[in-house]
């Protein structure tokens, strides 16, 4: 009756981040706007911190969509950087699967805009060949609430895991031990309320 | 541990429009009107704009259920019409069930009025044929969240696929490329924030 | 790959209603008082048009719970009655078994205050059993929605249906021919929206 | 086509208590801190009045995260109490899962602070080594509902059950006239509507 | 820096009922229609149970807006009946004028569909000349939350005074010795959980 | 005690529509897209319906706020058109309160972008220089209800008149019999609900 | 321009505690029962903490309405006590006034259940007779936030200040120097997130 | 009729920014933690940006509340700094009276938290005294909805204007050719909407 945890594991992850592009963006609806931008900033943080092989790609950027967020692209500026001509479904794209599969991870960390189309399409695809699928659901936004509650069952219904950027940090670093300063710098600039833990913490351990 | 993606194909989809009448709508409060009006009229758009063979059908429309409303006729003038005389499951009329299997297609994208009668209930019918069976979500509304909740539930239990109008139509229609201008008509008439995305691009590019 | 469709048949269905006690209900925050008291009495109202055996029980009456609501009394006279002097979950009570498997159908519709507890334990117990148990939704109530959708997701997990009243009495009646003023006055008498067409359909066609 | 009612037992549960403590308190935003805190009393409650074997855990309590709340600590002053230093899930902590092993429970009640972290990871981690897993919705909290959600239904893929203090009391307790005047004092301490209805009847039994 | 209590006086009030139609009441979305339905009821009884003379007033009854509902016209069958052949605002109407002015009340208790202008028309007009206003809020329905609060704020700015059902029962009735029977019936039909309470009550106290 | 009726007058009334620009309008999230557009079409609309003279102005049109909507533009061809080089409060701008005193109206309809600013600065301005005005809070949107709970607060503390749209439409028509074509078709347009009571009234009486 | 700021003075100020009945509170659904009952229990906290003479009346206690919550009658068993025979509106009560009068306070905050009655009626009464009027609008509660809001307006439209128990406390208190600990205490016991705070800062500076 | 329009104008006005401690702000629930903190640092960019003298106090910063968030104080190393040692209305200390009469400036923008203590109290009595109050509704927090929609109502009956930032960096600017990249870089730091309109435009137009 036991069922395996299937846990996320530095080694063994990459992150894919799917068309966080300034028009798309205006589209978001499901999460307050300072918030999403938190969640997606914090999420890039994190795979810089954890040194997670990184690929970025956009649809149709010389459009109506526009470009990439430009801190993205300032975050990883070596990182694959597909700017696909046409696919929806980046999977579709052939440099995009390619660069996935040369990074040699099974663990797939994905976020996007629109949830149901740029971020569930590669993650159906992606279960489809095997890999392990987590998707950060914090930093992925679309239209409404309705939408987002149909993108999450269809993608869980295929196994996909949910994960907000929290969890996935929490869960690929493991133990504090590992490195307390560099967490809680981590938390500390996107979580105000940790932040204000800290700060409390640090005036009265003559710290701060 | 992979598990198939059961992707709606163009050359394998039909649409069934079920019980979108004048007085059946009035009950409809899980969704905004103006909101869902918006949405039954762009999954009607995308059935023509994609050429899917579409089925339309009513229940009891002579009485205070309601005609159809004008607009989805009007865009299938030629599409079978089945005015069911009293079964609730339109899966249980004879000329529905064999107006879908003339289509040939074996994914049918499902939406209607309401959520967990008129919709389920087809819905799980033809699962139970063995059809592969697509709701869109938020073409189909009900009397309160906690009762499409349940639906909701029941129908992801029998293996449907839930999804919203702008997820199908993009995974329908897979490339940009295929035709960028229809589907940028498409959006642009259902989705406001695109229309303005579109327009300040155009002003700016000097199409506008 | 298809899914059987299990589906309500009027033939083979008794209905439960558990623990609708005065005292109890004002446990019920999830949902209005007004439309919650609507929800059960439509229920109640559905199970006696159907002519479904309905069983009735209480927990601890004379104590703070209270006693059931009168109407649920009043509306069946004659049936099993089981005051459970203290187990918590009615399927512990042999008594209540008994009655149920008295009726000789094999399929369950359960409702009651509150959902975790009053509904979900028989509930699982009855799937045990090998029931099918279909668990009426919004007649049913507990303290919040935290507590329903959790109380909600054990029972899926198990195998438990997820319906509301509306589609009970849809999914049971299958056509209208089979009665449709029967079936009119049940909707009029508990969906104002519905009687409200009727109202105004009676009255442009010389009825009203 | 039945399947087994996996049911609480109070010969074979634990309860972990993960992480309470008075600065990761302020990260939780899914619920109204007022009922937070009843609701993990009332949890500390039933686990000492079913005299479950209790096992406490914080992490990293010397620094910004803070003590566990004294109430809990005062509550079970000889329960095992593993002040972790450093791992994120209690699961990794070599004392904590030998301090669960020693209770000799297959049945573990699990609650904590944050939900996506503090307990689904422990919980999957239980879950993988066989054992059946409860989780305490409303006594877990987290950083607002969209987090929330997406760590149920992590959980609920995994095979945990989500339940709300209020059932696993129930469910433990499993008839009334194994001692009334024990679960009224509990409910009577922390469901205040549950309290009123005592109150009248007293008064109007002459108990009062 | 007293201020007046402009208080109702059951011998100086009239109640007026404005266009709660079949074919409106689908457009009021800004309450649950079983809630919405149970409030006009419950004012219409409150009417006649305190005597209040009672006008009712329709608009393009036999158009779209549809039929006045049948119970208010069962309740008041002698009431003045004003069938508006087209003015939106009440008070245009020199009949429903000359029937207000009729009553010789100075106390105008007003509920109507749609808020912002079925009732808010009148209720500014009635203020002009004089009358003392009492909005009864929450049997006026009208298209969404935004719309209700805007037509509140201008009611208030001019002097209405904005009550519900309830307030105005019990401000009319001032002491429950004046007949406790009657309003306790009053109270017991249109609020579930005082229904429960009495229930309860009478049960202990063996008139139940 | 009674206070005037200030109520809008079709031969006294102007409307001013201030900066539905593309841009400005992906800030506006206290109304969803869909009814927002709806909302500010309807006012268009009704501007247009009843020979309203219109002033349409834009801020700094050929930055990141946009162009006009070409709705509006296209509504209008003839109206005075004011491409503010800067002014953020229209009222600033000497060109804008010329095309206003131009219109010798002295009742003003304002709605815009955003609420708080681009609506609420021009109406104080309009209040301080005497003017009657009526601001159509639902074709006005904002960042977020707090805003606009601020702005409308503020507005009305200064004599503004919160109006919606159809509220607007009904004031200034007075009397259906002045038009019923035109006002029904108003409506027909941007009421859903309103559309179906007529397609369904149509077909019962064979004009549909 | 400037306006006097109306301060509440402990030595000028009276609490009135008006029908916090145990089933009358079943009734009360506008704010969550946890919180409800600690905003209560905080407003009798502060009375008893700042000397505040307090007056306690009940309604109709021996019927369904219940008695007193058993908490308030022990904080305050020496306060004048008024169980009124049918008055609903308390300051129709002579013994209730006379108590109100024989305090000699100009102050008074008033708290109940319901809010737009057994809060509004004796409010109103209150600023007619001169009174400077202070409703605890979180120890306060009604069915639904509709008619919170309606009541709120009209006590606002007549004087009333609508405070919060912990602004109460506040301006009550002045300076923390007057008595830290005591002030402390009230909050540690009402707030939980502020008692987190304390414990924490105990931990850190050797006091906890 | 008319009404003087009061408007911010930065010549004479100064900003107070009361209690943003990082104790305090655990305290915050009407907000969510990312778009506060958001809203408090667009203020104090605000105020630094058009060179408003500024002023900061802390309520006993030494205990549990905490410290003053230490981007303010960076923001303002030269602001009069008053660390008040128990008056909890801030006006109640004579050096922060001092410090704000000795700007010279007759309108003050207040914020802080939490609403309807540390703002409130100081604005009413600012009020008092003469001065215009404009309260910054967004970044000053509190612990629900009901205690900050009873401290609007309280400052608004006493005069007090509520603003959001954004419409006090809007009325303080008055026109985009002050300064357009120094107003266009505020709104890119604290408005992703707007940051996102910015980049996509500088993109089109080759500056990006």
């Amino acid at each position: 009756m036991s069922k395996p945890y299937v846990r996320l594991d530095k080694q063994d992850a990459a992150v894919l981040l799917v068309d966080h592009q300034t028009g798309l963006l205006s589209l978001v609806r499901d999460i307050e706007p300072d918030k999403f931008k938190n969640n997606v900033l914090a999420l890039s943080d994190l795979a810089k911190y954890f040194h997670l092989p990184t690929i970025l790609t956009t649809s149709f950027e010389t459009g109506p969509n526009g470009p990439l967020i430009p801190e993205l692209k300032e975050q990883f500026p070596d990182a694959p950087y597909i700017a696909r001509p046409g696919n929806i479904n980046a999977w579709d794209n052939e440099d995009f699967v390619n660069a996935v599969k040369a990074t040699g991870k099974k663990q797939l960390i994905i976020a996007g805009v629109v949830t149901e189309v740029c971020v569930a399409f590669p993650a159906l695809s992606a279960i489809e060949e095997g890999f392990e699928v987590f998707v950060v659901a914090d930093a992925s936004g679309t239209f409404d609430p309705i939408t987002r509650d149909a993108a999450w069952r269809r993608m869980e219904q295929a196994g996909v895991q949910l994960m907000t950027w929290f969890g996935v940090a929490c869960e690929l670093h493991r133990d504090w031990r590992n490195d307390i300063e560099g967490l809680a710098a981590l938390f500390s600039n996107h979580i105000p309320d940790y932040r204000n833990l800290m700060t409390s913490y640090d005036r009265l351990t003559q710290k701060g």
